[in-house]
């Protein structure tokens, strides 16, 4: 570890604090200092069980946490409800911020943070790892080349796992109270910013949520899609997102010329080994009885974890802020609040009985 | 070739043609023993350029070849704009009637068909080879194991080629007086008989069409698409089909307990091997950083190419009619009837402007 590493501090032990935690360890410029709960057994617990070195702080608070001088940056993923509290006083204590998606219960909530971080000097990112995958930006580049993949014009993305009935009694993530945007905040968060990514991040004209919707007894969507458009573009995509189906990550991009086909965008099949499908001007056989060509795999070798790929560059970010003086980048406030933006016409298209939404 | 073989006419010399009169030769209970066209050089040139043998009547007229007494069966791959005209006589003139999708410009069209076809006792079945493979049959098993698969809650299909600039100047099927239909005609058959084909022929409650829309100066449709639902079910389907991007054939099915994806499903990328994908109780491995297990890739062996095991059971149900004088087999009536329905309701959507249209 270098000396001059970022120094986290984890608020709250959510089971993607474990995966993170470890990318900290991965990443080359970050290092685990300090770990905040409500309870101090727990965060204690949690040190044990995660074998986090002896150095790293254990605090029963979340304010602790903020409060240590030597923490440089924030990993935050508490439920969705108590993301301004917390998210704003971080920024305020000079804390970097890395928060967990859904960024917030609405746009106005994140608004609040983003202008927390903006105006205390902050880096903001959300913890949205896949896109932080070199395998990422080598389809963004096949998607951007023209020639080989032509205008982009469907889009469809999938979110989805089932969960356990232990799951629906007790996750924060079906409680109204934690995270009252359900399944549409936690998995429809990547088929809505893959969508966007897909786009350069143009905002869709319209959001029209799908006529079908699964929720629990207390209101939390449990399953829910949408279509956007972009008005003349004639573009269009489409998405689902559930917790109540076999884990699926499909993002599907259909191009004039090509298309890419991922199964496995969000979490990668192995984490050392990640592949896309490339179809390109294809046709057909003689007789229309095959294609000219089958997919072609492509495989985008990295170093590291995607987790600790976004580690990294998060703390790139922070070591500009902290050791050059620089603003913090905008990118990430601005792909997060769109990410959010898109999220609540969604919900609103649903509270609205899938009616058009515009933006 | 059996001595009793079903004697298929063959109206028109659409590029569809060379692969059917191929799936004739193929098949091993069916013979082609005549081609008609409205003019007698362009059937001779067709014989002549598909190698038919000399033993095939030549004939200058449609009516001839519903008028020659040894004809079974007629294989009708005209523009959709005639079909209502030439269905009719032929199965006035009690010719088993293979027809070309979409089936007609309407459902009030195609029942005038179905009517004749009742009438006068003769079988009728569409063109869609992709239901006669045994890959769909294990793909339906699947979905229907509910241990495997669970209940069936998003499905989500394509049908796309892009054309050239020939395509688009001449070709029947975007000319407003042949093929009003368009894209969603041609190739939005396909994912709306699929939609259909894993729900077991329900028809959804509603259909929307997807606010993005392609069309020529004309007016005709060249890309499109529309989601489905069944009401109280829950369950979801999104589809899009085009003229305009590369060659895109999904069908993704996914269900509580598995997921099949299928990226050839209507014509399959080797006419020789067929496959698709299954996942089933997948969950992720440890810390999340990867999945319990990949898909797994279904193979699925026929003796015959799709379109020959169609002509097959087409035969089979025509030699059913014609030595056993058994009633003709009303399913593909029903097949095709629900698939023209659903079509009707994602047209009259786009006409509405993408208003949810009941069924």
């Amino acid at each position: 570890m270098e000396e001059n590493a970022i120094r986290f501090g984890i608020i709250g032990c959510a089971q993607i604090a474990r995966k993170v935690s470890r990318a900290i360890d991965l990443s080359p410029n970050s290092t685990l200092y300090a770990i905040g709960s409500r309870s101090i057994d727990k965060a204690k617990k949690f040190a044990i069980d995660n074998d986090f070195p002896d150095t790293v702080k254990i605090y029963g608070s979340y304010g602790e946490v903020l409060n240590d001088p030597n923490v440089d940056a924030v990993y935050m993923p508490l439920p969705t409800s108590l993301h301004v509290q917390w998210g704003v006083l971080a920024a305020e204590k000079k804390k970097h911020l890395l928060i967990e998606k859904p960024t917030a219960l609405s746009v106005a909530d994140l608004d609040l943070i983003l202008e927390a971080c903006r105006s205390n000097g902050v880096q903001f990112m959300d913890g949205t790892m896949w896109l932080h995958h070199p395998r990422t930006t080598k389809m963004k580049e096949m998607l951007k080349n023209t020639q080989l993949f032509g205008p982009l014009q469907m889009i469809h993305s999938t979110s989805t796992f089932s969960e356990t009935e232990e799951f629906f009694k007790d996750n924060i993530r079906v409680k109204p109270d934690l995270d009252s945007l359900g399944a549409l905040g936690d998995v429809g968060w990547y088929c809505i910013g893959a969508i966007l990514w897909a786009t350069d991040y143009k905002l869709p004209k319209t959001v029209t949520a799908l006529p079908a919707l699964s929720r629990n007894q207390e209101g939390v969507i449990l399953a829910c899609g949408s279509s956007f458009d972009w008005g003349e573009d004639a573009q269009v995509a489409t998405f689902y997102c559930s917790f109540l189906s076999n884990v699926s990550m499909d993002l599907d991009l259909y191009g004039s010329n090509g298309s890419i086909h991922v199964k496995d965008y969000i979490i990668p099949y192995q984490e050392n080994s990640l592949a896309f499908d490339l179809t390109r001007r294809t046709h057909f056989a003689e007789l229309q009885t095959g294609w000219t060509a089958k997919p072609e795999k492509v495989q985008v070798a990295a170093e590291l974890p995607q987790e600790a790929l976004m580690i990294q560059e998060f703390a790139t970010l922070v070591e500009r802020v902290k050791k050059y003086a620089k603003t913090p980048d905008d990118k990430w406030q601005e792909i997060s609040r769109k990410t959010q933006l898109v999220l609540d016409a969604v919900s609103k298209s649903i509270e609205l009985g899938f009616k058009p939404v515009g933006l």
